[in-house]
């Protein structure tokens, strides 16, 4: 695993170079963990010509949920208490005599960007952008063995509370028991905060549970993941409890199932990003729902749960093989509740089969 | 409740205008939910001399974990989707005639920064500073009411898992139990991470939980708050597992209490908040366990977990009456284990009977 840090590193070291910077400051957490594969609380990597120093406030925990530095990055704990370490990293990165340095202006705040010129006046200070963030789009063979398992751990949690009884049950109880559920499994945590949403409810995107217990006839939506080694995999699913649907929860169930099966078919190497999510919005678009839709339609998951690619209208850019995607359109029908269905796939080649679909727990609209 | 926020507003914008700034835009969360009673994720409040607005990426969500904005708050939700609410705030002050516009700088990134520059060029941006955070240093009423309560909540949620079976069980999953009781008994949340540490992880700071099982004879260290109404405290406290306490737990856990004990009587209206951080940490470096501690001995709680003031030798300034902090100095020996002991106070003067203990759980060492 070191040499695949290492490999990061140097990709990354050549487009820093290749843009005049001699050495670059990376602090936005999962950056860190993408290069190092640890990311302490607060670190910084900083990354030079001659020097890789993965710079912490406190030693490293040692914890799984924090990860591991790889075995040649240098790991240096910051000998005052409560420093910064970037600002620390600017300060070394002077003293080994860089002149520029690449920082992620899009992380660092405006009063740490400016601590950092005050620590290292003469060092002149550049934007690194997204650097990292677009060497991360595309992942490796190993980070879609740990999304899979994620997906994995997901599916089970979710299938086990399906056997449960539901009706008297709260959002809050069934949103504990389902991250409880992921742990079990094997999860280092939930990816995000777990939504369950029941009645009118049920639909409404990153909606919080509330006290609202289940009720018969409801309409009831969940959405969770796992995060397994940093990465982090989404699954949403809407049900209905009790009897048989009624017909207008039938019929929205069919229209963002036809939706959500538009988006994921659309998903191949070299489609347009807004083109996936124009498919999918069309179809609710058609049926007059355009404004029950969020701003995207779906994204890019991996060290964090949404990340690029976007899946907008206004996204740029197409989609590559390899690249982690949900699909994730919704309806949200004030007072009466919805139906969001949202799988992750990553987009493969249709000569290897088309798109994986990490996420496989059923999609028909079940009575439970 | 709405008059409570108009008054914060109030003062905050005499503040602002005295600095020479006609408008300011606040979006750190914890500050817009102090001024509002809301805090949207991503939201920002744009406060001027005519106009207070809290722009919205989306609707609000009702959820109480959200919050309510006060009624005399006019919210206004962004057309453009996936548009930034920090940045149409500046929008809107420009379109609003204001010349100058006090923005967090701690807070803002230098991209997002750049951005306001960029929608509103004649705007002149200055620094807002923590103008908010030291509004919100000393509680009110009805503030330190909502901490009175999720201390409650906490104390019920960690009573009920003394009287539970511990041995055998998993950090994770003790840490799920403590903060699924703690919605149980009405929190809107974990204040935190809930931390778990047994036998040799007992007493790190801010130890994540394992799948390490509780066994006979450790040391087991929770560290555990509430959050409730968005105000968040916390608890910390060490067992031991089974038998007596062997010699050395009861010498260490003594000496970490006898520290605690001498913060906590530190605490007075005028003290220095450095002179705390030090009679706390006096006991521990006797012992010779100065490695042990971290860079503060405690800190203040209120809508963050983690406020001013900070206990620490570099800390300035005093504490104040009706000012809530944590003192929880605690002490980890690498492969041993270790004890920590945290409790939430108000500071009140010695003629109101010296500091309020909020949180209430003894600290005698139990034997679990």
């Amino acid at each position: 695993m070191s040499e695949l840090y290492a490999a990061r590193r140097m990709q990354l070291r050549d487009r820093v170079a290749g843009a005049g910077s001699a050495a670059a400051l990376v602090s936005r957490p999962a950056n860190v963990r993408y290069l190092t594969g640890c990311a302490p609380s607060g670190a910084a990597l900083l990354l030079g010509p001659a020097i890789d120093v993965l710079l912490c406030g406190r030693p490293l925990s040692g914890d799984p949920a924090e990860g591991r530095p790889a075995e040649d990055v240098r790991v240096s704990v910051l000998p005052t208490r409560g420093g910064d370490p970037v600002v620390a990293g600017a300060d070394l990165a002077a003293k080994a005599g860089a002149d520029t340095l690449a920082v992620e202006e899009h992380h660092l705040t405006v009063t740490r960007h400016r601590a950092l010129s005050q620590v290292a006046p003469r060092l002149h200070l550049t934007d690194l952008a997204c650097a990292v963030e677009a060497q991360r789009l595309v992942k490796d063979d190993d980070e879609i063995a740990c999304l899979r398992i994620a997906a994995e751990i997901t599916d089970q949690a979710l299938g086990e509370l399906l056997e449960s009884i539901l009706v008297g049950r709260t959002e809050r109880h069934l949103a504990l028991e389902l991250e409880r559920r992921l742990v079990d499994h094997g999860a280092d945590g939930p990816a995000f905060p777990t939504s369950v949403a029941t009645g009118p409810n049920a639909g409404r995107p990153g909606h919080l549970p509330t006290d609202r217990r289940v009720e018969e006839g409801d309409f009831l939506s969940v959405c969770l993941g796992a995060n397994y080694r940093g990465y982090r995999c989404e699954i949403g699913r809407t049900f209905v409890i009790g009897t048989t649907p009624e017909d207008w929860q039938i019929e929205l169930y069919d229209l963002v199932f036809a939706a959500q099966r538009a988006g994921r078919e659309a998903l191949a190497p070299g489609v347009e990003c807004r083109e996936v999510d124009r498919v999918t919005r069309y179809v609710l678009d058609a049926a007059g729902y355009s404004e029950c839709l969020g701003p995207w339609t779906g994204h890019g998951v991996g060290l964090e749960i949404d990340e690029d690619p976007q899946l907008s209208p206004a996204a740029m850019g197409k989609l590559d093989a390899c690249v982690p995607v949900t699909v994730e359109p919704g309806v949200h029908i004030p007072g009466r509740g919805g139906v969001r269905i949202d799988d992750t796939l990553v987009v493969r080649p249709e000569a290897d089969g088309g798109p994986e679909l990490l996420t496989i727990t059923t999609k028909e609209l079940l009575a439970l």
